[in-house]
């Protein structure tokens, strides 16, 4: 699919950590501006100018524009991708470090990636995302969306805890556990994989469950259809549990609570480089096939 | 899916190998014709009756039948969807051994299950299978369709494989391996989980990629929607390499060949008990939840 | 070895935690006294007991005891162990639930094994400990002796922390994890096992480093001899780490800290069954060998 | 420990296969000369040189020499060492291709490495070796040392095989699997890292026995002391079994057959690079440690 713009509202999220923003930022504006293109961007991207310009929040900014131009990593991107997917934006991720598995362009590509973008000839990656709720004592107090992946993880100091996995209602496994990942397939290439995950093509309409450091040898990740209702519970007696969502939230759990994921109505929605394909990225990220 | 009968022209397919067939047949046989229903067997199961009968081959007993009656365990069965499946024909699966992750009546549910089934009233799993092919020299020179795997495998003595991936005609990765496997999601709980591969529920409709023992320590399983087309190729200079489909037929491969694999048509069409799920099969079969 | 008694005075280390111990401990307390041996027990077998005698600490049961029977799971021989190796004493640990790696002995066989015991007649096995120190700015602000693990892991909001290992002063390598863990052989059968390391026979003199959740996909357990030092340094910058002894004490680590790890002195001095074997214990732990 | 020298008789084991020995040879025989040593070579050097001059066996060279110098990679070090290590002779390993495990000198350290060697001042790293028997009707029919590993492992076509592993005649465990890997230390970088097994360093006195492709999931490579006595036992049943030693012979095994593996007397004895450590190879080969 390709971009559908034209574009004429553009939006800019940043992480300045360790990159050269102060020098980036100002000719980008300027370059935005000559094309007659409305600018909006956020307060990270605003501490990167010389005057005393203020952004606005990450929400805002998301509101204003068609399109978000985010400069930073996965991390970056991941927070982007929670104010532009519930409005349905595109983003286009430069990366201004190493490359990322969701960034594929490199900092030196900014400017020919913007000119491909704004004449829409790059194509868009639409990437399912996970809807997923905690239920404590029947009422949802805290539902959000995840790109990469929900976390049901022990806190420090405990020692393992005990989890059941229920599909579609149906009882599927009982678990002991360090935690348990719940990824997308875009996350199946990141914390998933760290505990053993397979890599899922984000094409495959899918969710990997994926146990981190089980206590039982034969506890293998599962991949299970998009549509399923994924509900995970704490087994009685289980004590400081966390609920972390894409590594950015980690919430408090109860013995009583429960998690629900679904498939969500949102969508993440990448522009990507023509030439540069997923398992491209794979290689240069994982150092694959090499001899 | 309910099984849609009424069944009236029923085949046997068994393998006699270690089970007490001689005492499970001929009473099973006097129970079919009771019911009025045209019975077919194979050679195998002639063998375990009493009188001279001789049984027809697999083929024919397929050609002639309505319902497959398969009593054995997976391998037997896999056997029998090689000739139910390109007819379309269902299998009602009974296990003489241990529970397998294909046969899950067990043998004293025979009569309750085939009750059951010309009654129409057990569901039917449909699972994807693959098409295989060997091609030589612009030739295809073997075509087979499998259950639950294709593998291309280092011989006997040899020390390790170079193989090249290819999904859709786009390089994907060199491996240097005993083997690589292209698994079904049936075939998910059989080889490819002993190399190291995710569990595929059947719904997700995909192919996992697993390669046995890799030298590249960062070679991860790879799950890839099943509408792609999948090519393997061997390395230049590459000796002693094997295509095994189903463990069953092992074809020596030679240096120029390649082996594309892609969806098939057929569908394996599996009876099942009503009330084991397929996570309750899992349970048994890999011990899972126990504490 | 054999255990080297007589032995005059027992104590007795318990955790009375969902086991009867209310009815096991009176009639214990009476076999013992009837055979003219002095009993020391800690506050929670106490508990047990209907009168309000009160019971030592663990600490002060170890010091007056010449054998420590120990009554509860692998985690109450882990605290008895603290006690007992420091004095050279031996353990005799009864399992109240299901088996344990550590505590072999279930609780059908509490007299029999004392029998047995007593008589010099079951062998002892030595376990290697690691001595565990914390150093903050040259300083050593906290020693301890493990019989299992030390493990140095991420707070839990934490994404991954950054760490290098050193050993005999020498650089080897730089992870990106969730944690590293440092076992004994004794401590392989237990978390070191679920990150994915090795089994390791108690006779091997070595210690096993198991990453959890390596980012870097081609990183492995690596095994090394017992006489080593190891080092772990907290990279630059790097928040919210935890060094972790047996699962039972977390320690907030700072940003310069590092910890050294060496062979202990003290040995953990475990009675064993006659006839139940380091291998037979694996066999019914991790339901080997079945078919 | 330092090598030994004086060395006077210097033999020379290659493998030509794409490396430029044709230019390498003839200036080191003029160099080697120069010094006034003798030199031997065996039949694959000797068809590098111009002239037609002869090798001789590589039993032969070794018996001749009190140094090897090998060039190759590391399989061609695995072969000059099973000359080698029965008469106690140091190797000297110059890779020609890409840097191996064993092999750490690089083909532009050829002549430092050697005037280093010859001056006496390079370390050498002494190696465990494993005695292998194959055992049939109760006479030893093979016997070979190894210095990586000796695998029991089905035929191509073979779909798995039942084996037993027995330790100090006491039977540890049943495995369904491809495989089973016995490695040294100095294997566990080779054939058992590919199966999952755990890098162990070489001063750590055990063996490493890893399972390829088990069926039982809960299986996991085991460390073993290095007294140990190994028995690997067939199943009733089992066909199409090989014996691999040092990934160069394959051994065809009948249904009766037992391998025993037990320490060597001989020793590999290995020239090493005083900057270059164990783990400093890790890293290279591993591609450890990088960001």
């Amino acid at each position: 699919m390709q971009t559908t713009g034209p574009f004429k509202k553009i939006g800019i999220i940043s992480r300045p950590r360790g990159s050269n923003l102060a020098v980036v930022i100002p000719p980008l504006l300027d370059w935005l501006k000559a094309r007659k293109l409305e600018v909006f961007y956020d307060t990270e991207t605003a501490g990167a100018l010389p005057d005393t310009s203020k952004g606005l929040e990450r929400e805002d900014v998301a509101a204003k524009s068609e399109l978000l131009l985010v400069l930073g990593g996965d991390g970056t991107l991941l927070a982007a991708a929670k104010v532009a997917a519930p409005l349905g934006i595109p983003l286009l991720p430069i990366n201004m470090g190493s490359l990322g598995f969701l960034t594929s362009f490199k900092a030196d590509e900014l400017y020919p990636a913007l000119e491909e973008t704004l004449a829409g000839r790059l194509p868009l990656s639409e990437r399912a995302m996970l809807d997923v709720e905690l239920i404590r004592e029947g009422s949802v107090i805290e539902r959000q969306t995840v790109a990469n992946e929900a976390v049901v993880n022990k806190g420090t100091l405990a020692r393992m805890i005990d989890l059941e996995l229920i599909i579609d209602h149906e009882f599927v496994a009982r678990y002991r556990v360090d935690g348990l990942i719940v990824a997308t397939p875009t996350g199946s290439t990141a914390y998933s994989l760290s505990a053993g995950g397979p890599i899922v093509h984000p094409s495959v309409e899918s969710w990997i469950v994926t146990p981190i450091c089980p206590h039982t040898l034969s506890d293998r990740p599962v991949v299970i259809r998009d549509s399923s209702i994924i509900d995970v519970h704490l087994s009685v007696g289980t004590e400081s549990v966390f609920l972390t969502l894409d590594g950015q939230t980690g919430i408090p759990m109860q013995e009583s609570d429960k998690v629900r994921m679904t498939r969500s109505a949102e969508r993440l929605k990448l522009i990507q480089p023509v030439k540069k394909s997923y398992f491209e990225i794979l290689h240069s990220k994982l150092k694959w096939g090499e001899t």
